[in-house]
């Protein structure tokens, strides 16, 4: 009942995690409100994508150069390696500018229940690299999560005589939060590690 | 901080209402989830949008032909026209099969606050339309809104004179509504517009 071209580009937007028949429609009828510009614009854009971005040589990073350019920065502080689980928590940090460090990116989190295990996140290719450069400590940054204590437990004991500090994000109640929507293993966590007032 | 092209995507899909920036990340990311085959489909489906999309030159429904397939149909009833706002009203209607006679889609509704009059919407192409063709019904399909009321006013007393049967969609409770949502205008017209039971 649509024209082909409107049928089709409804069915792209279709592809997209959370976007369902009424969201895509009214996608695609946007798209006619844009200026020709604007469209061939996102439409090479999406190719562009899909042919430059690729993962880091060394770190994992998505980037559209060989190394990205935090590996290639050579004033970023080289003793302390950010382990995180994919390139959006590095483009995060980066946003914020709270870590000046240097990344490596897992390729997701160990999870036994969905068969993940250690050589599917390329834990290999990591501990190659904490073997290779001169770490003083290595910070696990991941999502709170039964996956995250999994990784992190099994990165930590691969590495423990190697002399590397080890440490992980602080958990507990976030900045702003209403303490009556915070759940038991967040509150539980503060309460453990709470801080005495200095 | 973002690679190029990641930014450049991140962008176009900050063009669309509705999308912020972190709903615009989402989205990009996403794509380097799809298939290079999806991706290339996306990509060209919004060139295609744009070049063949257009307006049919009898009704202005969106189409990729001349005519539009509902003016093209020589099956339909030609002796009922139902007056949309876009053309989206009529993929609506015809997605849920309810009307069998010809459209004619205006370029939105009068809207004398913003400026917009009677010629900016197309209404004389509307009219001329109805003078050529033989309606024995105009039906009037806008939102339930002053804009859409001032158009069917306006329209309606222009065709006043030619024994046309002018009709607009009933308004009421909608099926399946909570009382307690109803806003105080359409409880109003359903008790105005009541029926008996047969």
């Amino acid at each position: 009942m649509y024209p082909e071209s409107i049928k089709n580009l409804i069915d792209s937007f279709k592809c997209f995690p959370g976007i369902g028949e009424k969201t895509a429609e009214r996608l695609a009828f946007s798209v006619l409100d844009l200026e020709e510009e604007q469209i061939k614009f996102f439409s090479s854009s999406l190719l562009d994508v899909s042919d430059k971005v690729h993962k880091c040589a060394k770190c994992n990073t998505l980037t559209d150069s060989e190394l990205c350019y935090i590996c290639s920065d050579s004033t970023r502080k080289s003793d302390v390696l950010c382990v995180v689980e994919d390139s959006k928590s590095v483009f995060l940090f980066e946003k914020f500018g709270i870590f000046h460090g240097k990344y490596h990116v897992l390729n997701g989190l160990i999870s036994p229940l969905d068969g993940i295990n250690p050589e599917d996140i390329g834990i290999g290719k990591l501990l190659d690299r904490i073997h290779d450069e001169n770490f003083g400590e290595i910070v696990f940054a991941f999502k709170p999560s039964s996956e995250g204590e999994i990784t992190t437990l099994y990165i930590k004991r691969t590495l423990e005589n190697l002399g590397i500090k080890i440490t992980q994000l602080a958990s507990g109640v976030p900045i702003g939060a209403d303490m009556e929507y915070l759940d038991k293993l967040t509150l539980e966590r503060a309460m453990n590690d709470r801080k005495s007032i200095e």
